[in-house]
C-alpha cells in the first residue's frame, strides 16, 4: 500500500510545486505590527502595492463557497473561523452511526481555497470575531485555544477592504432549561462524534451484569427532539443502524434499544403532504416511535413534556431549528424579520460600507419587499457563489479597495430559486420535493429512487471537492470505503471512523 | 456509492445470519444475580450445563491473540478491558500525522472474536479489574464511564474457570515531575489523536498575527524523549510530515517547525551497530535534531535537562519504555525480575490455580532459569497464541472447569524465538534486524527494501484481520485510501482522519 502511495506522491508532487517566492515569509511578516505592549497586534490596512483584502467570518456553506469562487489574483483572502474545515451538514446524520466516515463529510479550508495556506497575504485564523468596528473598517478577534495550555487566548485585529459575515446561526433551545447541558445538537462533526461516542458507551454499559431492566431501557432509549429534516434523517439512520448493526454486534441488548422522535407539530412540515405521510409511515415501519409533544424541561436522564409525561433517555439529540447567534444579536444595525443581519438585494449591509452578509446569519430587510430565505445549505451556497462573482466584478472594475466601490455598476441583484427540498429517512428511502414553494405544483418523489438521487447529489458534491482524486480513483475509493463502512468498526475513543 | 454498499449489505447479510437462538437473552440474563441491595452483581460460577468460562483481562496483542485462538465450542469468553478494540501499536506513530488512518490501526474485539458480541455466555465489559480473589476464583470490576453522566461507575464481579491476565504495562516516567501532566505518551489511539490535535492547533496558532518569533518557534518545536523504536518511528514520521505536508499546507510557518529527539544513551540500542548508525544518519538528514541528555524536570512549555539546559517545546512526546502497572504492583504474588507477574514455562501463575499471565505484564520467574522477555508485540502475540492452544487442549481433555485441570498433560512449554526487530525512520526508510540476539550473527537490512518489508509485514497483518474484505477489495481499498492519505485533510476536531 505505502509503496503505491509513495510512488504516487513522487509523481504528483511535481504537479503540486512548492511555493516559488522564496521571501514570501518576509512579505507576510511585514504585515504584522505589534502596536501596543499589551501583545495586541493585527493586519494593517492594505497599502497601494498590495491586493485588497477580503475578510471572511465563518467557514460554513456560504463562506466556503464564497472563498472557493473568489479571484485570488484580485484579492487576498483572510478567513476567521473557529473551525478549519467546512461540514457537509446534510450528511452529518449518517456519520453518527458510521454510514459515512467523518472525514468524508468535511473538507479543509486549505483545500477549498489553496491560496489561504500558500499566498503571502492570505490566511486562515483559528479564532472568533469578538467585535466589528465599521468606522475603522476592522474586526477584533480572539484565538480559539479550546482550553489547551498551548497559549493564552490571543487577541488581534484585522483591517478589511471588504468584509463578508457568514457566521451562520445557532441551534435554538427556546430557553428550555437543561437543553444546553444534557442534549446534543447535530451541527458540527464533533457533535456527530459525541453522539456516536455516547451511543457506543451506552450500548456497552447496558450489557453490564446485574443492571436493572429499567436502566437498560433508559440507557438505550434514543430521543430526538425536532421533526425537521435533520431530526428525521438522524432518526432514520439510527433505526437503520439498530436494525442492521446492533442486532448483530450488540445482540445481547438488541431488544432494549429504541428511538423516539418528538415533534410539536407535523414532521417535515415544509414538505408536500403525501411525502410527509410517506415519511411518517416509513419511520414508524422502521421502528421509530413518533410522539407529538412539547418539551418543558430537560433533566440529566429524563425530559418532561408540557402534559407532564416523563421520558427517560440515554441519548438526547436536539434539532428544533436555529436562531441568530449572540454575535449577530450584539451587532448594532438594522435587522431583518427574525433578528438576522439585514441585507439588501445585493447582499450588502446598508449601514456599513464594504460589508456583506450571507447564509443563515443574514436576511433581506423588510424594505426590500423580499421574504427572509430559509436557513438551508442551498440558500447559503447560492449566496456565496453570487457574492464571489459580485466581488470579482467589483475588483475587476477597480472597486476592490475600501471605500472605492461606490461608482461600480453592481449588475443583477441576488434572486433565489428554490431547487427543491431533500431529506432521507434511512434504509434507502428518501424524499425529494422539487416544487418552487409549499403551495406550488411540482414533482414530488419518494422511496428508493429519490433516496438514490439524494445520496448521489450530496456524495457527488462531497467528492467533487476532492479534486486530487481522478474519476477512476474516486470510484475505487467510494466502492472500497463503502465496503469497509458496510460494518463500521466501533471503537471506544469517540468511535474512530 | 451507497447503492453499491446496500446491495452488498443485502447480499452479505445472508452470510452473517442473525442469532438463531431466540431465548439467548433469557439464557444470558439468567447468569445475572443482584445479590446485595448495594447494586453489586456479577457472573456466578458456571454450572454443569454451561461451558467453562475463560475471563481475559486486557485487550492488547496478547489478550486479543488469545481470544482469537480460543475454541468457543469449549469455552465462553469474557473480556474485561477499558478499550473495546486492539491497537496495532507499531503503526500508531504513522497515524499522528495522517500517514495511516486511525481506524486502520485498530480492530474492534467483536471482530477479533465474534462470539463475544453474539454467544449467550460470552461478553465484553468496558471496565477495569480492581481486584483479584484467587481463593473464590473471581475478579472484581468497575465500569469505565469516562466522566460521562450516563451512569455512575458500576461495580460487579465475575467468577472464572480460567483467568488470563493480559493487562500490559504502563509508560514509565521514572518519577520525573511534570511528565504525566505535560507530555503525551504514544500507546493508545487517543494519544495519537491528542498528538495530532495539538500539532495542528500549534500549526494554526503559530500563524497568528503579531506572535513573537520565540513563541512561534516554541509552539512548533516538537520534542520526543526516548530513542527506542517508538520514539524513532515517531520522529521519522514527524519530520516526514514536515518535509511533505507542512511546507505546502502550512507554508507560512514552515521554517519554524523542528523536531528534537532526546535520548540518554544510544538510539535503538537493541539494534545492530551499522543499523543504528544508518538510522542516526537518516534521522539527521531528514532534519531531526538528536540530543543526548537526561530530562530532569518538565514544565508546561519547557523541559530541563540534568545539565541545566532548558528546552522550550510546543509538543512533547514521551516514549522511554514501560514498567508494571499499578494493578500488577498491587497483586500479592511472586514477581519476576522487573516486578512483572511471575509465570512458569507454561505461562501459569504458580501460586494461583487456573490463573495465567501473558504479554508485557508477565515475566518468567527466576526459578525457571529463563530471562524475562522484552516488552514486544511479537512476544505478546506468540504467548497469546500458545496459551489459546494450551487452553483448548486442556478443554478437550476435560480440564476446562475450575480446579479440574490438574491431571491434564500440558505438553511442550512456551519457547520464544526472536524473529527480528523492525523499526521505521520515515521517508520509506526502515531497519530490519533478523538476528536471534544482539550478539548473534544474522541478517541486518536497511533502507527502502526493509522499509517495504516492515510496512508490508504490519499492513498485511492489519488487513488480514479485516476478513470482511476479499483480496480484490483489499487492494482497491489500500490503493484508494493511500491516495486519499497522500495529503490527509487536517481538521480541527482532533484531526479527523
Amino acid at each position: 500500500m505505502s509503496l503505491f502511495r509513495n510512488l504516487i506522491q513522487l509523481s504528483t508532487s511535481k504537479s503540486k510545486p512548492l511555493l516559488q517566492n522564496p521571501n514570501f515569509l518576509f512579505t507576510s511578516l511585514s504585515h504584522f505590527t505589534t502596536d501596543t505592549p499589551t501583545r495586541y497586534a493585527g493586519l494593517e490596512p492594505t497599502k497601494g502595492d498590495e491586493k485588497p483584502r477580503v475578510v471572511v467570518l465563518g467557514s460554513g456553506w456560504a463562506g466556503c463557497r464564497l472563498m472557493k469562487g473568489i479571484d485570488t489574483d484580485l484579492y487576498d483572502v483572510v478567513c476567521v473561523s473557529p473551525r478549519n474545515h467546512m461540514v457537509f451538514t446534510p450528511l452529518l446524520a449518517s456519520t453518527c452511526v458510521g454510514t459515512l466516515e467523518f472525514r468524508s463529510v468535511a473538507e479543509p479550508i486549505g483545500r477549498i481555497q489553496p491560496a489561504i495556506s500558500k499566498a503571502p497575504g492570505s490566511y486562515f485564523f483559528l479564532a472568533n470575531c469578538t467585535s466589528l468596528d465599521a468606522e475603522k473598517q476592522m474586526v477584533h478577534c480572539e484565538t480559539v485555544t479550546d482550553g489547551l495550555d498551548t497559549v493564552d487566548p490571543w487577541r488581534f485585529k484585522i483591517s478589511y477592504d471588504k468584509l463578508v459575515i457568514a457566521l451562520g446561526a445557532e441551534a435554538s433551545t427556546f430557553g428550555i432549561r437543561g437543553v444546553k447541558e444534557h442534549a446534543i445538537f447535530l451541527r458540527e462533526v464533533r457533535h456527530a462524534q459525541e453522539i456516536r461516542r455516547k451511543l457506543l458507551l451506552n450500548l456497552m454499559l447496558s450489557d453490564m451484569p446485574g443492571l436493572s431492566e429499567e436502566e437498560k431501557s433508559r440507557l438505550l432509549h434514543c430521543v430526538v427532539v425536532g421533526g425537521g429534516p435533520t431530526g428525521v434523517e438522524f432518526s432514520g439512520e439510527l433505526s437503520d443502524f439498530i436494525l442492521k448493526d446492533v442486532r448483530q454486534t450488540y445482540a445481547h441488548v438488541k431488544d432494549y434499544i429504541h428511538v423516539t422522535l418528538i415533534e410539536a407539530n407535523e414532521i417535515l412540515s415544509s414538505f408536500d403532504d403525501s411525502l410527509r405521510h410517506y415519511a411518517t409511515k416509513q419511520l414508524t415501519k422502521s421502528g421509530v416511535h413518533l410522539v407529538r409533544g412539547i418539551v418543558k424541561d430537560v433533566k440529566p436522564q429524563k425530559l418532561i413534556l408540557t402534559d407532564g409525561t416523563e421520558v427517560p433517555y440515554g441519548l438526547l439529540v436536539w434539532s428544533t431549528g436555529v436562531g441568530p447567534s449572540s454575535f449577530v444579536k450584539s451587532l448594532e444595525l438594522s435587522k431583518s424579520p427574525g433578528g438576522r443581519i439585514g441585507i439588501d438585494e445585493w447582499l450588502r449591509v446598508p449601514s456599513m460600507p464594504d460589508v456583506f452578509a450571507i447564509g443563515d446569519c443574514s436576511g433581506f430587510l423588510e424594505s426590500t419587499g423580499k421574504p427572509v430565505l430559509p436557513a438551508l445549505a442551498q440558500v447559503a451556497e447560492r449566496q456565496g457563489k453570487y457574492l464571489a462573482n459580485l466581488l470579482n466584478k467589483i475588483g475587476k472594475d477597480g472597486g476592490g479597495r475600501r471605500n472605492s466601490g461606490g461608482e461600480v455598476e453592481l449588475g443583477d441583484p441576488f434572486v433565489y430559486r428554490h431547487l427543491g427540498s431533500m431529506a432521507t429517512i434511512g434504509r434507502y428511502k428518501a424524499l425529494v420535493d422539487l416544487r418552487q414553494s409549499k403551495e406550488a405544483k411540482g414533482l414530488a418523489l419518494k422511496g428508493f429512487a429519490s433516496w438514490f438521487i439524494w445520496r448521489s447529489a450530496y456524495l457527488t458534491r462531497v467528492i467533487s471537492w476532492r479534486n486530487r482524486l481522478d474519476a477512476r480513483l474516486q470510484a475505487c475509493y467510494r466502492t472500497a470505503v463503502s465496503q469497509v463502512l458496510e460494518k463500521p468498526p466501533f471503537m471506544w475513543e469517540e468511535g474512530i471512523e
